[in-house]
């Protein structure tokens, strides 16, 4: 059969595979690490999207392409893609290239295993117990349940379906309508995540009082509460509510707590910050993401559980033995097929724990502290600078501001004041990410104008990333 | 602030940062692609839990470590993982290391962006589009709609909430209980997803007059049937549903088809037997996965939609304009956040479009008929030695079969033959993958006792992996 072979298919030669690897390897280097983490290089080469479709040439054919032209469509992709790591991108909750966190990420990826059984995973069944283990221990539970996640939102969304399994533990046999309406109650601003009853918000955290008030009104109009989902770093602002207040009256209620952490989960290894989080040993669940602040590479989401029930794998379990066996050689105990309602799940512990392990808790906490040096450094600067104005003072890394341009300057009882401020951050937004020498998002947010939120992540970050910042939204929005 | 920085830490430092990603780069195209797609190499190099936690020493602590003791730990936790490349790696519905999909990958996690806007992932967000283009001309479509998940299980939620979306708009305000009571109607053996009105099967099909009997059942019973999932390759039997007598059904009474073609969706790249699934054109949703047969690498998994109207985003869509503005300075339309429940969602496009460019159609379907091939000449294979036996005439590239050792042949009319052929397959796995020569999956099927699936999948498999895998068998369960 081997004569009908396609001409292009490495199939079984191993030399001509590695060959082609340590070419792509080097075209990685090149292009994502050396130039894209290096200041003086743009953070992206912006093409609108027309243009950008020519020159990447997508099509897919019937016939196969040349080694030659295959290493020229890697370093396209590579040159024409955002660099997240690149100290100049501040545009989400997530940015940098830890290096020892990207090895683990490549060794994920040349193992290529699925995480569900001890059987082809064994080493990352045990790393993935470890992780949740030490991710729970700075969370202040001893014991407690866990797994990665393919994002937060999953996150949440698992721990709605335990909370509820908790409290009707026949409601898949039952199905949803024979339950009482059920509500939950949440933040705004976190993520994807639908609200049913939004409470009240002072700077963007919520008010346990009207928590309460909102959770009497539910039972009132016939609901059964069965869950609040507080927020530890809102996406926006940055915001943490005040947990041990909110953990008061979830126990008065005997409510299921879920602190969503995606973002601020991290701080939990800053002994000096970490009192932004008190009280979240009192959760029932809670969603971290790694791979926001600590920057160990997208998908890296922990639910970390304090039940140590099976909960997980009772209410997601499926009890098929065509896909987990139950009569195998070892513990099958250690399988975590059942735990998740995926079949095959990513290995997302490794780059967490290599990045660990090279940093050490002390390293990950000193980044920690940094951002929020960094972050203080950026609101004194902006504060001492004219056209620039903060929309609050932050507790996070999140600092949002506005530019106020020359001609707004002085203009703020205006009647079209707020209207034509709104127009501006979209304005530098065109034009950075145009010149490619930073990229910053901007959003509205409530009655507010359009504001520039700045994520301070990077670990490489130094001030003059936070001068070179201000000084070229100046120099962006001087004409304005 | 420099100086207070811990020892280990490279931020800011690209010349250790190569050195170090180098050095890994070397072990893994020594441990993970020469060792682990070598056949005189082990499968695995099985530990008991305790033994292999002590030898990875996974604890986490506070001190990093040496630059020296992180490369031995990548060393160790290749050398201890399960290759899933391996030519004798038979245990799961994927296999094999494509160089150019693994090449994607390693770009992909180097870029380390996410898929949800066109600002942050101009390349991918094009590239998915591409990709999905190419993916439903193959089911027939010239148009549509789709989105990779996180995984075939996910795609098929998102298929029951698009099905139950487009039949009841309001159903976000209104919630559930509001809706009459649902039905669905999909295949046993499909994953994770849970049925709640199976048919009866013969061979693992779905028979579609059962289907239209129990569509009526339900309609009897008050409940309102909206979607019907039929499986295009069953997880165990490898079975294709009649689809196009299953979409007749579905016509007449009005129902969302949907086609869960994760593992048999790849067929369709080969004109020679694509056939299995005639009639996947007049299905409304298909849940497909290239991390499978294809070898794209996990994750790779595509909801394809026939729908035109933008039912993905109206479905999900959080109408969240903190996280998609819609005044930027490019068309918005081209932001596919609001596609999905996820917010920050993996890019999985790439790995799949850089192995299709290299090996284009041609190339992927000669890899799809040589799968065939093969398991035709192991079906041969086993119906030709003394002491196989076919569970069923495969139709695909999973072969069933038991191997009964000399103790138990002849022996069918003894009534503990059944019980006594259920041990078998646990003890021979325990062997195989304590020797670490090959691995192969075994599991109950209804009445039937334990028994092996091979599934033929790896790109680089030839006959004499077939012969030693038969020869094996024999030799592991020779005493028994």
């Amino acid at each position: 059969m081997a004569d009908s072979k396609p001409l292009r298919t490495l199939d079984g030669d191993p030399v001509a595979v590695e060959a082609l690897l340590r070419d792509v390897f080097g075209i990685v280097v090149d292009e994502a690490i050396r130039k894209g983490t290096n200041a003086s290089e743009k953070v992206c080469e912006w093409k609108e999207p027309e243009e950008l479709k020519q020159l990447l040439d997508l099509e897919l054919q019937s016939q196969g392409e040349s080694r030659e032209r295959i290493l020229e469509r890697c370093r396209a992709v590579i040159h024409y893609s955002v660099k997240t790591g690149h100290p100049r991108f501040f545009n989400q909750l997530f940015s940098g290239l830890d290096p020892h966190a990207l090895a683990g990420r490549i060794i994920t990826e040349s193992l290529n295993t699925s995480q569900y059984t001890y059987e082809i995973a064994p080493v990352f069944v045990l790393m993935e117990e470890e992780v949740l283990k030490k991710l729970r221990a700075l969370v202040g539970w001893n014991t407690g349940d866990g797994v990665f996640c393919p994002g937060g939102s999953i996150s949440n969304m698992y721990a709605i379906n335990l909370a509820r399994f908790q409290r009707y533990p026949d409601c898949k046999q039952r199905g949803l309508r024979a339950l009482p309406p059920l509500a939950l109650f949440t933040s705004k601003e976190v993520g994807k995540i639908f609200s049913t009853h939004s409470s009240f918000f002072s700077r963007g955290k919520m008010i346990p009082e009207d928590l309460e008030r909102q959770i009497s009104l539910a039972e009132a109009e016939g609901s059964v509460p069965f869950l609040v989902s507080a927020t530890s770093g809102t996406t926006v602002l940055g915001a943490f509510d005040p947990l041990d207040a909110i953990a008061d009256v979830c126990q008065r209620h005997g409510l299921w707590l879920h602190v969503d952490a995606a973002w601020g989960g991290s701080v939990l290894l800053s002994r000096t910050h970490r009192h932004l989080l008190d009280g979240i040993q009192r959760a029932d669940s809670v969603a971290w993401n790694p791979h926001k602040l600590l920057a160990a590479g997208l998908q890296c989401s922990a639910l970390l559980l304090r039940d140590t029930s099976n909960l997980l794998k009772r209410c997601h379990g499926s009890q098929a033995s065509y896909l987990f066996q139950q009569d195998k050689f070892y513990n099958v105990a250690l399988d975590t097929g059942d735990k998740v309602v995926q079949c095959g799940r990513r290995v997302d512990c490794l780059k967490l724990w290599l990045m660990w392990k090279a940093q050490g808790g002390q390293g990950l906490e000193w980044r920690i502290d940094q951002a929020f040096a960094l972050t203080r450094y950026l609101v004194e600067e902006i504060k001492k600078r004219e056209g620039f104005e903060l929309v609050m003072e932050p507790e996070f890394v999140n600092v949002c501001f506005w530019f106020v341009p020359p001609s707004l300057r002085g203009k703020k009882e205006s009647p079209d004041y707020s209207q034509r401020l709104s127009q501006v951050a979209p304005v530098l937004k065109e034009r950075m990410v145009k010149k490619g020498t930073m990229m910053i998002g901007y959003q509205p947010h409530g009655t507010r104008a359009n504001f520039f939120r700045m994520v301070v992540a990077n670990p490489i970050l130094v001030q003059a990333d936070i001068d070179f910042l201000l000084g070229e939204l100046e120099r962006l929005g001087q004409d304005l």
